[in-house]
């Protein structure tokens, strides 16, 4: 993918960053959402795997690098303003989160509580262990 | 719906916001992102009705108020470190986005190119005139 017009469009924050979203692209569930710079989204469209900019460890994060479970990009649209960007992507090794839940999002409000809505489909000490 | 659980589990950013996604309930579509803070965040918990804080207005954004595309919250999600929320909602009156598109994800990459994936359902000139 040429990422010109693409990159033109994005308005990053003042920390340079733009958030992602990444959508399963057969069941449109939302995997999880990360950031990006300008040189990690490059890259994301350049190689078509998903690549985020990881706040925490302040470094290039090329999802699934670890665990293998890598992010193919299938589709790329940016909302109105240009303030986020929405991947639809193949979930490789049928996970997202680190805890080892498919989406980030498996917490969800039941009345006044945080229940778990979906199980785990691996155990992160197994795939993250050294 | 009992906000207390969510509230504390929400990671507010440096400006006190928290990104929510609106996705469609029934067909997955991701309609819009936008921010809420603590206190709007209450008030989609309380009222149902998705209640955003608009960053380039600075007031308290009940979404539809003006257009009467309002959002009815159906779900509550939060990723796994707290700094997301993803709610499922009913969109009211056809379309999520000011420009008239069903969602403000309308644009797509295609090769080098941003082009309109959707048409847009109404004519915003007619929704918002004075």
């Amino acid at each position: 993918m040429d990422a010109q017009a693409l990159l033109e469009a994005v308005r990053f924050n003042e920390q340079g960053l733009v958030p992602a979203i990444a959508q399963d692209a057969e069941t449109g569930e939302i995997l999880m959402v990360a950031y990006m710079n300008k040189d990690t989204l490059r890259q994301t469209l350049e190689t078509g795997r998903m690549t985020y900019w990881s706040r925490s460890r302040q470094e290039v994060w090329v999802k699934g690098a670890t665990s293998g479970h890598t992010q193919e990009v299938r589709e790329v649209r940016i909302d109105c303003d240009g303030d986020v960007l929405l991947f639809k992507v193949k979930q490789n090794g049928g996970a997202a989160c680190h805890t080892g839940h498919r989406s980030c999002f498996y917490r969800k409000l039941e009345g006044d509580r945080l229940v778990e809505a979906d199980a785990p489909v691996f155990d992160p000490a197994q795939v993250y262990r050294k």
